[in-house]
C-alpha cells in the first residue's frame, strides 16, 4: 500500500498540518478510517490558487504534445497503484472491488482519450481570415483566433465516483487537456482515494517537468474551503458534481464574485423512462430486466439513475408490474455511499410510502448494517404526479416511482412539467416511436440525452456524449462533463489581428506547422 | 418613406396601444420626433413570449435552407426601405447619412453571412459514434449529438448601432441561424429605425411562412419592459449591448431566476494600446494621425475606441504628443447619440479636468448645440493611473488617455492591472515586439482580441473575429457578438442514443443526406 500521509498537497509541497478532522469511513461497518486529514487553512488555500495562478502561463503555453505525455503520465501513475485503489476505495465507499476496477479502467481511459484530443490538436478551432489591403472602402485586416485556456480551474470531487469524476476525473483531464491548472477539493467521503490519486497526479507533474501550481488537492469542510475557493480571484471557473442544494449554493456564490466565473455542476436528475403501450406488450420481460438492472446498479447512486417511469395505465400494465415487483422485491440490500446519503434514501423513501396518493408496490431487502439500503418501487398516478411538485425531486439511491397516465395528452402534460434532465428514455416499437413524435420533440427540450430502447445509466466516454441537460440537471445546459466537447467549458476564444508571423501561436502560423484542420477564410483545411 | 404606426409588433399583430411616451428625439436640434411609441403592457409582453415559445418548436426544426432564405429575406427587406433608414436614422441618431449607409450593408452582409453558414450546416458539430454490441465486457451504444437550438432569445437594441447591433444585428442574425425565435426590445433612442427594421423582419416571416411568433418586437423601458423580459420563463438566453451597470443589472435578473438563463452582456471596455519606443520614434505622423481617426470615429461611440494609450516616459514623447494633441484640439464638434450619452461625456470629461493628477493636453472644438461633444486628450502617469481606479473605467466618447510609465515593469503591473478589455492593442517594431513577449502573455489573458500595429476600431464581420472578452468587457468571456462562432451562444449539444435512422435529425443520419462535416468514430468526414 503506498503510504497515505493524511495531508492535502500544495503544489510540490504538503499542507494540511493543523489536527484532523476529516476521516474516511468505511460505510459498511461503520468504523473510522486512517489517516485523518486536516483541513487547509486560509493561507494554504490561497498558496495553492496563487501557484496554479503563477503555473496558469507556463502550463497555458505548453504544447498539446506535452499535455498529451502528462495526461498519459497520470493515467499510467494511477494504474501503478490501482491494487492500492482496490484496496483503499471499497473500504472508503462501501463499492465493491470489481465496479473500482472498472472505474479506474473508465478513469485512465478518460485521461487518454483528452490525451488525444490535446496532442491531435484540432479541438483549439483554429481560424484564419486572410488580410485584403486593396478591399474598398476600407482595407481588411489578417484577423485569426483559436480557443485558449481560461486560467485556474476548481474542481469538486463526487462521492458517488471516487475516481471517475474525482481527483483525477473528467474535470481535471479536460481542464489539463484545455492548459488549465487544477486546484481539487477532495470529497470526505473517500479521502485516502483522493491521496493516493493525487499522489499520481502530482508524481505527473514533477515527472513531466510542468510548474508545481499545475496540480493541488485540498482537504477541507465544503462550506468553508469549498466556498473559499469558487470566491477566489484567481480561479477562472469551477467543475462540480454533487447535490442540487450544494450546487446551487456555489452557483451564486460564482455569479455574485466581484468578476463572475463559469461555474458548471452537475446536480439533479430523476431520469425519466416513457414505456409506450407496444413494446410493454412485446418485451415485459426483457424490460423489467433492464430497467431493475439501471435501477439497481451502484445501488441506485448514479446521476442518471431512472428514477420515474412513465407508462399507459390504460394498457394491460400488470405484467409488467407484476415482473419489475418481483425483481425489486428480491434485490439482495446493498451498502451506500455514506451515511448521509444513506439518511437522505431513507427519509425520501420514507416519505414516498407515507405519501396518500403513492402505492408502496414492492421493497428490496435491506441487509444489517449502518448503510445499508433495499431496493424500492413506487406507483402514482399522472394527476398525483402533476399535483406534487415534490414526487419530481431526485431521490438518490435505488428507487423508482411508476407514473401511471391515461391518454397522450396527459403524458405529454408530464413531458411538458418535467424540469432539466441529464437523459430521458423511450421504449417503444417502430409503430410506437412513429405514432409519439411529439414526445420527442418535447423531450428533446428538456434534456442533454434521449435514450431510445435502451438504459439512461452507462454513459459512454466518446465524442459524441453529452452528459449535461437544462437547469437543474446542471447549472449550465450548454456545457457536458463526459466526452470530448468537456474541454470546451474551460476556454475562451482569443483573436489575433494584424501579428506577424512568428508571434502567433503555432496553430495558427501560416504554414500550419501542427497540421490542424483549420477554417481558413470560411473554407475547412 | 415607409409608414411608422408608432407600435409594437406582437407576431403578426400590433400591440402598445396605451398612451404614447417614447419619442425619437434628434441629438442635433433637441426635437421631438413623431410619431410617439406606447410601451407594451404586462400581457402584451407575455403574449409576445408565449408566441415566440409556440413558434420555438416548428422554428427550431427548419432546415438550414429555410433559415438561409429567412435570413436572406430579411436583408433584402432592409435593403428596400434603404432610403427610409438614410433618412431616419440620421435624425434619430445624429450619425450621417453615409455611416447608416455602411451600417445598413454591415448589417445585410452579416445576415447573408449567418444564412450561408445556416445553409452550409456544418456549424452543428455533428459527431456520430457508432455501436459495438460486441464490445466486452458491456456493449456500445450508438451515440449521436448535434447543436440544437436554445429556444425564445431577448435581444436588446444598442443606442450606437442603430442597425448592425439593434433590431436585426448580430444577436438577432445569429440566433436566427440558430433556430430561436426573438423577441427584440427597442432601444428608446432611435424608436423609428427600430421599427422600419421590424417590419423588414416581420414581412420576411410571412414572406417566408414562418410562424408568426418568430420575431416580435417590444418597446418600453429598459427598467420595466427589459427586466419583464429577462425574467419570463420562456426566455432561454439574452443577448444585449449596452452600460455596465444596465448589463450587470440584467445578469443579476439572468442569474436568480428559477431556472438561471444564458445572458450575453457586452458591456465595458478602454481598448488599451500600447505604444512601444521603437515604434513611436519611427511613425510619429502615422501613429497620431491613426490613433486620432479611431479615437473619433463616429464621435468615439464605439465599444473598441481606444481610451487608454500607453507610452514609455523615458523615450522622446514629445513630437507624438504635440502632434496628437494638435490634431484632437482641430478636430470639429459632432453630435452624441442622446443627450443621457452627452451629459456622461460632460461629466467624465469634467471629471478628468478638475483630476489634480492629469494634463489636461487637448481639447476639442465643441459646436453648438444640445448634443454637441468636442474630442479630449489628458496625460497622467502610471503611478497615478495605479492608484486612482476611476482612471480606469470607460468614458463612452472621443476621449483618451495617454499614460507614461517608466519601466517595463511598472508598463507589465498597468497591464495586469486591467480589468477585462474587448480589445488590446500593441504598435512596436519587429524589435520592439520581440523585446515584449510577456507583454503579450498578459494582454492575451485580458481581451477578446489582441491588434499588433493596428487600431481596435473596425470589427471584421468574418470567421475568426472575437468580439468579447473577459468580464466587465462581457458577461461572458467564453463567448463573441461578432463573427459567426456568435451562432453557438444560442444552442446547445442534445445527444441522440440509439435512435432508429428514421427519427434522426438529417444531420446525424447515416447518408449524411446533407453532405455536411462531421465527427463520426472520432475522425473528421
Amino acid at each position: 500500500m503506498a503510504h497515505l500521509t493524511g495531508e492535502s498537497i500544495i503544489g510540490f509541497e504538503s499542507g494540511g498540518e493543523g489536527e484532523p478532522s476529516i476521516f474516511g469511513v468505511n460505510p459498511t461497518t461503520g468504523e473510522s478510517l486512517q489517516p485523518g486529514y486536516a483541513a487547509v487553512s486560509g493561507t494554504e488555500l490561497d498558496r495553492a490558487v496563487e501557484l496554479a495562478a503563477e503555473a496558469s502561463g507556463v502550463f497555458g503555453k505548453t504544447s498539446g504534445a506535452e499535455r498529451a505525455a502528462f495526461l498519459r503520465r497520470i493515467a499510467d501513475n494511477i494504474e501503478a497503484v490501482g491494487d492500492d485503489l482496490v484496496k483503499r476505495a471499497p473500504e472508503e465507499t462501501g463499492l465493491p472491488e470489481g465496479r473500482i476496477r472498472m472505474e479506474t479502467g473508465r478513469t485512465c481511459g478518460q485521461l487518454r482519450l483528452f490525451a488525444s484530443v490535446a496532442e491531435e490538436g484540432s479541438w483549439v478551432d483554429a481560424r484564419i481570415d486572410h488580410a485584403d489591403p486593396a478591399r474598398e472602402p476600407v482595407p481588411k485586416a489578417d484577423v485569426r483566433s483559436m480557443e485558449r485556456p481560461l486560467g485556474p480551474v476548481a474542481v469538486f470531487c463526487a462521492s458517488n465516483f471516487p475516481l471517475a469524476f474525482s481527483v483525477a476525473g473528467g474535470d481535471t483531464a479536460s481542464a489539463f487537456a484545455a492548459g488549465c491548472p487544477v486546484v481539487v477539493k477532495a470529497h470526505q467521503s473517500h479521502p485516502g482515494t483522493a491521496e493516493l490519486v493525487g499522489q499520481a497526479v502530482s508524481a505527473a507533474v514533477r515527472d513531466c517537468g510542468l510548474p508545481e501550481g499545475t496540480f493541488s488537492l485540498l482537504y477541507g469542510p465544503g462550506r468553508e474551503t469549498g466556498s473559499a475557493l469558487v470566491r477566489h480571484p484567481a480561479i477562472k471557473a469551477a467543475g462540480f458534481t454533487g447535490s442540487r442544494a450544494g450546487g446551487q449554493a456555489l452557483m451564486k456564490l460564482a455569479a455574485e464574485r466581484p468578476e463572475p466565473i463559469p461555474f458548471y455542476a452537475e446536480m439533479s436528475s430523476i431520469n425519466p423512462v416513457f414505456i409506450l403501450p407496444g413494446l410493454l406488450a412485446e418485451r415485459t420481460e426483457q424490460l423489467a430486466a433492464g430497467l431493475h438492472g439501471s435501477l439497481t446498479l451502484g445501488v441506485g447512486q448514479f446521476c442518471t439513475n431512472p428514477g420515474l417511469m412513465i407508462v399507459d395505465g390504460t394498457a394491460d400494465l400488470e405484467p409488467f408490474v407484476v415482473q419489475l415487483a418481483g425483481l425489486v422485491a428480491g434485490s439482495p440490500g446493498a451498502t451506500m455511499l455514506n451515511p448521509g446519503i444513506h439518511d437522505a434514501y431513507g427519509s425520501g423513501t420514507d416519505a414516498l410510502g407515507r405519501n396518500a396518493a403513492v402505492e408502496t408496490v414492492a421493497l428490496g431487502q435491506a441487509g444489517e448494517g449502518p448503510c445499508q439500503a433495499g431496493a424500492a418501487l413506487y406507483r402514482t398516478s399522472a394527476d398525483a404526479f402533476l399535483n406534487d411538485a415534490s414526487l419530481g425531486t431526485e431521490l438518490f439511491g435505488p428507487s423508482t416511482l411508476l407514473v401511471t397516465y391515461d391518454g397522450t395528452d396527459k403524458m405529454l402534460a408530464l413531458a411538458r412539467l418535467l424540469e432539466g434532465q441529464l437523459t430521458a428514455t423511450v421504449h417503444g416499437t417502430e409503430a410506437d416511436l412513429e405514432a409519439n413524435r411529439e414526445l420527442f420533440d418535447v423531450i428533446e427540450g428538456k434534456v442533454g440525452r434521449v435514450v431510445v430502447n435502451g438504459f439512461p445509466t452507462g454513459v459512454e466516454v466518446c465524442p459524441a456524449m453529452v452528459h449535461g441537460g437544462p437547469f437543474p440537471a446542471t447549472s449550465d445546459g450548454r456545457s457536458t462533463s463526459v466526452g470530448t466537447r468537456a474541454i470546451h467549458r474551460f476556454t475562451r476564444a482569443v483573436c489575433y489581428q494584424g501579428y506577424p508571423d512568428y508571434i502567433l501561436p503555432a496553430e495558427l502560423r501560416e504554414a500550419n506547422p501542427l497540421g490542424i484542420r483549420r477554417l481558413v477564410d470560411g473554407e475547412p483545411s
